[in-house]
């Protein structure tokens, strides 16, 4: 790896400090890419859209950033018009399409595929083989498992799309599917295989399809402690800004 | 792009005029590119069948057709076999196994995987990571959407396969699953979610795991106009034949 | 194919007697691979795990093993650190993860995500699209169909992962998901779309959402020839170690 074979990078590429490119990768056009960041092999970053591929001679590719400190792995592609932020990370073959913005610590996993104009808070991770349709909006700290879908058309087919919306900390469990503008609260828990047709309310868990509000997240138990297992930021840090310091601690330091 | 470098194409592939082949595309024997066609890098047309990685020498590549004017995105694999109409477009790392024939003005979404010996009308429109099992038949202005899978094996796992069949116009929304030989009618819609165990009548809402009919598509509401939406066709024309022209006028002109 | 362009080979990697190598496919060091194993073009095996690019120049990468006679198709990513048994074959852009032991004549599909740290047994068959979480174990001859997602965390997000296990000859149909630490037993079968909330005995049909045990299979009837079906090795034997056998001959033979 990182041997430079028939890597592709455009002159109007941006690279930092540090910066590595697998073999076969293409940087395409107004690409800005900061320091220490691996991109591996068979990536494409800077994917240019459709109007490129039918007037190739005039197209002018909009500008792309990925942010310092991340690893892009192999065979994913990065559409044109993403801003996305530091210590960025992805598994293999993920598609992220055009004009997301994405704030920093965010994971996409293996095979994600999001299909663009979106916007993810800080700190967001999305387990292997997530969908989120255009005009999705997460906040932070928000964690998707794998097979969950986000849709975004109320009566298909239409040009009426409505992204749906997650609140800061939720947690959505796998295969469960959001319908088009939902509104699901912060610290939220969404159980497994739900279908999401109302609003979620701050701190509730929903499951079911349909999906009903179940109980406060606080009453959750741990069955393999007895304890409680929610608000989640008490219970877990890995990779998370309050690791080594306490929620609280950190919260009150971030809030002042 | 379209530098040509590395890609390989078979002395036997016929290429219409302006096709343009992608850096490392591999194009194998007996391969038919029509009139204007991309087929974008890092993809595979014409795979062989199993039979040639067991005796490579004596392998005879079926024949392979993709239509003009189409747009194949990178990392996507066409098996040998298929027959494919004009204006074909594709998302990224399509699977399109073998034996399929594909109707004019289609789409494939990213990670669409088609299992092959199955049948599409034209204006089918499939979005991304949709599952097509084999010996299925979709009607004209099919359109699916993300996480759909067409099952079609009863008793698994057996030989005896029957797959499922759609009429014109039916709009399937995202995650269901039609089990195997399910008949769906014309004109129907298929809620998010459903697991469509019976056959569906021609115009009828049908949800819910396993799905019952709800109500006549003509009675669905769109909430956002406080009008009806359906059929379809009726409200929205984007890329389709009648656009400009109204779907009544270009309906009786096309049954003259 | 199997130009040899592009291929990296590692030197220290072990090749068995006619084993051919497609293109541009990476070959990691430390990786072994068993006699007239076909690794087709772009696929990565022995892929170096995250250490590598933290710390590249002191990564030491884990062994990988890939038995005889196996077919390993294109753009399949196969990290360091797993042990694959004889007979193996894949579909298009797998992805198997570190630390899973799998045995022999075992298939994963198209789109396949092995999260790695798990383990299979013999004859198992991954249809399409099947997740399996971390610390999964299935038993020999156990069939998965596409979307079927296997899952390990009870309270998610945690560190405290229980992967489910499934026994001998259970088929999984299209769509269900297990949860964490589910146990379910031999000869079972699992309807379409099911969510696996708890342990399935042995021989049982379960199904529905939360899932419910139905019946002994024995009493399932295949609509097609009004006879019974399960258990399928008595009516199924293509590629199965019976095969021209008879499966009560073969396993009178094997429990000798």
């Amino acid at each position: 790896m990182f041997t430079g074979k028939g890597a592709i990078i455009s002159p109007s590429a941006i690279l930092g400090k540090n910066v590595r490119i697998g073999d076969r990768t293409i940087i395409y056009d107004n690409v800005e890419i900061g320091d220490n960041t691996v991109i591996c092999n068979d990536c494409i970053i800077g994917e240019p859209l459709t109007a490129y591929y039918k007037d190739t001679d005039n197209y002018n590719n909009p500008k792309t950033i990925i942010g310092a400190d991340s690893l892009v792995r192999s065979h994913t592609i990065i559409y044109a018009g993403n801003t996305i932020g530091d210590h960025f990370q992805t598994g293999h073959r993920v598609t992220l399409r055009e004009n997301t913005i994405i704030g920093s610590h965010c994971s996409l996993g293996t095979l994600d595929d999001i299909q663009g104009n979106s916007r993810f808070g800080d700190y967001c991770r999305l387990h292997s083989n997530v969908h989120i349709g255009m005009h999705s909006v997460l906040g932070n700290f928000v964690f998707v498992y794998p097979y969950v879908v986000f849709t975004n058309d109320p009566t298909p087919p239409s040009d009426n799309l409505m992204g749906p919306s997650v609140g800061d900390y939720t947690q959505i469990a796998t295969g469960s599917v959001l319908l088009p503008g939902i509104k699901i609260g912060k610290h939220c828990v969404i159980g497994a295989c739900s279908l999401i047709t109302k609003d979620v309310d701050d701190y509730m868990l929903a499951m079911g399809s349909p999906a009903q509000p179940v109980k406060n997240i606080r009453e959750i138990i741990d069955r393999s402690t007895g304890k409680p297992h929610y608000p989640w930021p008490y219970y877990f840090d890995r990779g998370m800004p309050w690791s080594g310091v306490g929620y609280d601690k950190w919260k009150n330091e971030t809030e002042k």
